[in-house]
């Protein structure tokens, strides 16, 4: 059997998803869980790795217990998870797939929400989960974004968007959509790719900040991408301002 | 010098407003940032006591150093404060006030709201800062909790709604509004009044939640509030739920 579950989790107390000795890692977490539920070994994959700090709305990984006598039905999962689990994570909900779905190849397209916070007074209630940026951003500036925005849109060479030292060589994606919307003082940037780069979500953030304040003109970012040199793209936004929101498979 | 401040703050880790000894409560770390602020003592003087755990958006307490001279400008202080302040609380907004306006005395309407995550599956985003409650209550339920809550409206006495062993002698108070609306699986419940007896709202909302599920007739709720018996009211709802979320003077 194999099981593909929908998971959230707060990233603030986690050092990202993969398995490393000595820390808490998402996989380690499910893995315990797992293991526990299905009473035996169950080896744990999932759609991409996360930094340490970032949020998961709806991250996709597979379980699979490797006693194949150790079913349950999948609509049982969330529930039976939710007694396993410590209270920074759940699992949203669950199918079963077949034995050699891979949640990361077989992605089709992955949606990030990134959230700022933009005030100068800190919000007690969204500590660890927005980035806060105090520079004002108007509707003025919003709508410089969205016209940045659209040059990150289609087909590139996204080299400039890449953290550098990456060892990646084929740096092409297509990024489906980039959209900002502002709810309050809360600006939402919600980007959708076929692949992402490392980091490349948190410099279109930084970059399109860069933009939103008035610092680079929002042509700039078609020139920026062009150039392929990171140095020119805007810094790189902090992770706790990052949520892996949806994975579309097939 | 008087000033009327607006405060936020997660309540999770405060034992709640007023001074305790040994105990981190919101007057006392308000006090202390208030002192280095202001270079001198302050009394710090709260519109209400607020239980451990309860939240608030929109608390007010007054801040009135000692020494005359020690004057900013109201305008200043939010900003001023983010940096004396911790992460969990928040000062919003603040004016000048008369020497004598005393913020609990001055209050005319105060309203609480309060949060329950109607769902089997625990959240990772609102730990501490919902009521999860697992029975589910659909668009029938909320509909009878509408119907049980025009019963609260109106002037009262509410001792059927307040904490056995209370001491106060009159209980009759005029809540200005009940309401409940639910946005996706949170259902949200606002209460209005000219002042609220200990746990009042939590016992509301308990009993609002039996009437949702099923548990009590809508109209019930009038009889309970006639009886002036606690004991037939519903339990009182955590306190992780309630947030004081505004407070209306003169």
């Amino acid at each position: 059997m194999n099981y593909l579950l929908t998971v959230a989790f707060d990233g603030k107390n986690f050092c990202g998803w993969q398995f490393q000795p000595e820390k808490r890692t998402v996989q380690a977490v499910i893995t315990e869980a797992s293991n526990k539920l299905f009473k035996c070994k169950c080896a744990v994959t999932g759609c991409s790795r996360t930094d340490s700090g970032v949020h998961a709305l709806g991250f996709r990984c597979t379980v699979k217990p490797e006693n194949g006598d150790a079913v349950i039905s999948a609509d049982k999962l969330p529930l039976a998870y939710s007694s396993l689990l410590p209270e920074d994570i759940s699992v949203l909900a669950a199918e079963t797939v077949s034995d050699d779905f891979h949640p990361r190849y077989a992605t089709i397209t992955k949606e990030y929400e990134y959230r700022v916070l933009n005030s100068r007074i800190p919000d007690p209630f969204s500590v660890g989960r927005v980035f806060r940026y105090p520079a004002p951003i108007g509707e003025e500036g919003i709508e410089r974004m969205r016209v940045a925005a659209e040059y990150i849109c289609g087909t590139h060479d996204f080299t400039a968007f890449m953290a550098s030292g990456s060892k990646i060589t084929d740096a092409v994606r297509t990024v489906k959509f980039c959209r900002v919307e502002r709810v309050g003082n809360v600006i939402y940037i919600n980007v959708a790719a076929d692949g992402f780069l490392y980091n490349m979500v948190r410099i279109i953030v930084g970059t399109l900040l860069d933009v939103g304040r008035g610092e680079l003109a929002p042509e700039r970012v078609g020139e920026i991408i062009s150039s392929r040199n990171r140095r020119l793209a805007g810094s790189t936004a902090p992770a706790c301002g990052l949520y892996l929101k949806n994975v579309i498979y097939e």
